[in-house]
């Protein structure tokens, strides 16, 4: 929801001003609008855009060299009147004409036209170009009554593009129209957008819905579908651009994945990436693709495609530089003649063949890796529940993925013979770069420094056992510089490792030493719900985790005594 | 919430190929992140940027020329691996060393820390400078222990001026160390973001609250406060910046006013206008200040301030050009010696004064313009929940916005002797440009054509009241296009038109006639609940606004029973 103002009502005013400090070499207030502060040629076409504010960067954003000479600002939403179309046009025009170019609503088709009569009856020769590139909001045969979404983006960079080359109004006017008949958009909501002052949204999706067809005004969807994952999303957007795809286009596309507010650029890119994959298959070329947001929604949730089918002159127009506060497009850097050298790989670990009695530890230490990894997996779900209290929830899936990737490291070094150390060792850097964070790289060094101990030849005995023991709580403490009682895995490995190394000292079986060992970390791992996270994280997190134990200390005590249980049960 | 993927556990990799997908002429994919597609001269330091994901357009996006040679990416708010740093350095690095630069996080300190051990290991001369610039997250004499949030990209961007200006390692160490002394955030979060997969946000914050002191991994805040208007928050932003303000400090500061996600552009250029204020009122200069999104945190609503205190080389660097995906700066253009001429303002309407009969008239216009504000402020939040239905909620807010405008623009008319066609003229004109929106433009050409026909010269008759209704409904339907049954204010204005003007017409009493009007215009508006609206509109709101009247009739219709009651009290 929108929450920074100070009056709603006047709300697009004030955000224009403080825009307007932001960028005073860019743009230059003036009544209705912003036109840029450096004059144009004389004579260059003013392409002047708007409409209501709510969609930055459009439209004020979009002023600029090689785009819109001037935007028209109205409030939230709400078309500007026509008095700020003629005050921002005249302030515009450099003796070239006026080129309105906006998407087709009503109420901007009404004060733009006014504008217009009067710019004309004034002697300010004027047209005008409305952006129809919805889809969704009529059939094609009625192509004339679609609204304008974020195809004005390509629209308004044609027409800019094309002023900027000099071309007279008669050209400029045909440019955008030519742009418009070529760009097509269809988007996708999954939320509502708040307007400043109210406290519900303009719509709401149901839950496990999305809204097809979406408007940049908070209109909801013309009809709701199930909630689907990227690659469907991808699919629906792409097939209904096809479908209209116009008889005489080319191979060649530009293409706008334009972000409405609050879907993200992580996830534009990673839809993006299904979209040039399906756009691709279809034998078509990409042309500089714009992935972020254009033509927003305050903070709507929703995302749209958008594909301008291209000729020369508009892929001319399309890649031309730009330079706006919302939009630079510099000149394509030189596309290199072949693919950068790159320096070989960071080699991987080597693998040391171990001797028999190495290799069947080796065998062993796979097995508590294969137990553990289930282990994990079942865990996972309530490892998250529990790191959600106190930090982002990702403990259980970091784990998984870390195992995972050990074991497959440890399968592969298996079977070409690797003796336990460097199975271990494998499985460690595995770990670690697979998990990554600051798990993972525990992990990681932890069960290396323990693997250095195991040898790749002759069995694992007692006291290897217990100096990669305690080699590996060396490592990890010096590492992370956790203590215990900060509420880390140290609170749990330190108890395992004390309770193991001292029963080998004294002689015990190795295997039932290291079920006590486990036993104690896992009271220890619970002990950790009564601790506070040492400094370095926020105070109400600290306050907030009191009474949960550490997800990192609970899933290092189910690793020991999965590997315990796994231990007692096999065969000496 | 983060909607669009397949996989959860995949998400940072998924992401990090459709970003390249759509960047190819900028970026290259590398194991464990992105390097620049062109490479760098020969020689030049390497400044190697990164983190987990989640963050866009830090860190990949900010790989470009004047930027980072490379950044490292993990999966969402998890650091990459020391494997993946150690890639992208070796792939990064041209001979000249690399920079590790990244926010201060115990994953990505171990982490880099382990890459930088093995690439000096294999002679790649490496250094790492981390960014501590979050005030909120230890005090002043801990600074070492504070984690990096917007500043890392002030950081960022001196880093990479200073290696694309051939600077030698020590030297671009040093630059980015000084940038990170130099450079101070802070930050207020409204509601925190939903990692993929997960379905609910990492934190809320209480209903009337907003957390002081953000994390960008979606901790909370530090502490929760009143939510604030934005000159308040900018107060707090500045104030809690400029009380660490460096003995050093000279007078000009580089500034970021940074979105989290979905606190979006429009509400952060308002908030930029007043801490913009706050900063030239404690005698800064701000130098290029962005205003945007620089470090997200997915679709956290938060925003962040972060000053960086120049001297003469930070400002060099920080103004640099740049060209990465996310973020690019041309040379500023040249700033004009003088401002832009600008022809003059738009006319307004001219004054002409009335007669004594008309200047009359034009007071009992004014009067009933007076009571038609209150009418409409009484109603605006009723009118406001009506449009709410199929709308944007906003018919109060533009009303009372365009009634305001009126009677203002009526008594300075009357105050100048305006007779009754003018006040009224200049009362339209300034209705339609302060309201905007389709709303302000009818009411707009509607008053305006009435008032052609009240006169400035002798009484208002029955008759001239008469024909300026028909030339009202004539203009509004001309330039609307709408019909009845169209569920618009239409649907009120024709039998308000009709039945005052055959009245008239059979010479009836004006004012009882005109009351009997307003009422059947009152039941007619109420009746638009059983319509429609017509075609434009997207089908769900057609559907929702079933059984409801529409706002601009029902607000149409008080302003003519206001009206008519305010004349059958007056004396004639």
């Amino acid at each position: 929801m929108t929450r920074l103002y100070a009056d709603p009502a006047r709300f697009g005013e004030d955000q224009l001003r403080g825009f307007a400090a932001a960028y005073p070499e860019h743009i230059t207030l003036v009544p209705g609008g912003v036109i840029r502060s450096a004059p144009p040629r004389h004579g260059q076409v003013a392409v002047v855009v708007g409409g209501g504010s709510g969609h930055y960067p459009a439209f004020s954003g979009l002023v600029g060299s090689g785009l819109a000479a001037g935007a028209v600002v109205g409030n939230i939403f709400t078309s500007p009147s026509s008095r700020q179309a003629e005050s921002v046009a005249r302030a515009a025009d450099t003796g070239g004409g006026v080129l309105f170019c906006f998407g087709n609503y009503a109420g901007d088709r009404m004060n733009f036209g006014m504008a217009q009569a009067r710019l004309r009856d004034a002697g300010i020769d004027t047209r005008t170009v409305l952006v129809t590139d919805d889809v969704a909001s009529a059939p094609a045969e009625r192509r004339g009554e679609r609204r304008g979404i974020a195809g004005d983006f390509t629209v308004f960079k044609v027409a800019g593009a094309a002023a900027e080359e000099g071309l007279a109004l008669d050209d400029v006017e045909a440019a955008a129209r030519r742009a418009n008949d070529a760009t097509y958009s269809f988007g996708i909501a999954f939320a509502g957008c708040t307007m400043p002052g109210a406290d519900a949204p303009l719509f709401t999706v149901p839950d496990g819905k999305m809204a097809i067809g979406l408007g940049i005004h908070g209109e909801p969807g013309v009809e709701d579908a199930d909630l689907a994952d990227a690659p469907t999303v991808a699919k629906i957007l792409v097939d209904r651009l096809l479908a209209e795809r116009p008889a005489t286009a080319g191979r060649r596309v530009a293409a706008v994945l334009n972000g409405l507010g609050a879907t993200k650029y992580e996830e534009l890119f990673l839809l993006w990436g299904h979209i040039a994959r399906a756009l691709t298959g279809a034998g078509l070329t990409v042309v500089r693709p714009e992935v972020g947001e254009l033509v927003t929604s305050l903070d709507m949730a929703a995302c749209s495609l958008t594909l301008m089918w291209l000729d020369d002159d508009l892929e001319r127009w399309w890649c031309a530089p730009a330079d706006a506060p919302g939009f630079r497009r510099l000149p394509a850097p030189e596309t290199p003649t072949a693919p950068r050298a790159l320096p070989d790989a960071v080699p991987g670990t080597p693998i040391v063949q171990g001797d028999a009695a190495s290799r069947e530890a080796a065998e062993t230490v796979l097995t508590l890796l294969r137990g553990v990894r289930a282990a994990l997996h079942d865990a996972a779900a309530e490892l998250g529940r529990v790191d959600a209290v106190a930090g982002d929830g990702d403990h259980g899936r970091g784990m998984t993925k870390g195992v995972d990737a050990a074991v497959r490291a440890a399968e592969d070094a298996h079977h070409r013979g690797a003796g336990a150390r460097c199975l271990l060792s494998a499985a460690a850097d595995a770990w670690a770069d697979e998990a990554g964070g600051t798990s993972g790289v525990l992990w990681g060094v932890g069960l290396r420094a323990l693997a250095q101990h195991l040898g790749d030849t002759g069995p694992v005995d007692a006291a290897r056992a217990a100096a990669g023991a305690r080699a590996a709580l060396d490592a990890v403490t010096s590492l992370g510089g956790a203590k215990p009682g900060d509420k880390t895995l140290v609170d749990a490995l330190v108890p395992l490792v004390d309770t193991f190394t001292a029963a080998i000292d004294r002689g015990d079986d190795a295997v039932a030493a290291f079920g006590r060992a486990a036993a104690e970390a896992q009271a220890a791992a619970e002990a950790t719900a009564g601790l506070t996270p040492r400094l370095g994280r926020a105070r109400p997190l600290a306050e907030r985790s009191i009474g949960t134990p550490d997800a990192g200390a609970l899933s290092l005590a189910l690793c020991a005594r999965t590997s315990a249980d796994l231990l007692a049960e096999s065969p000496r």
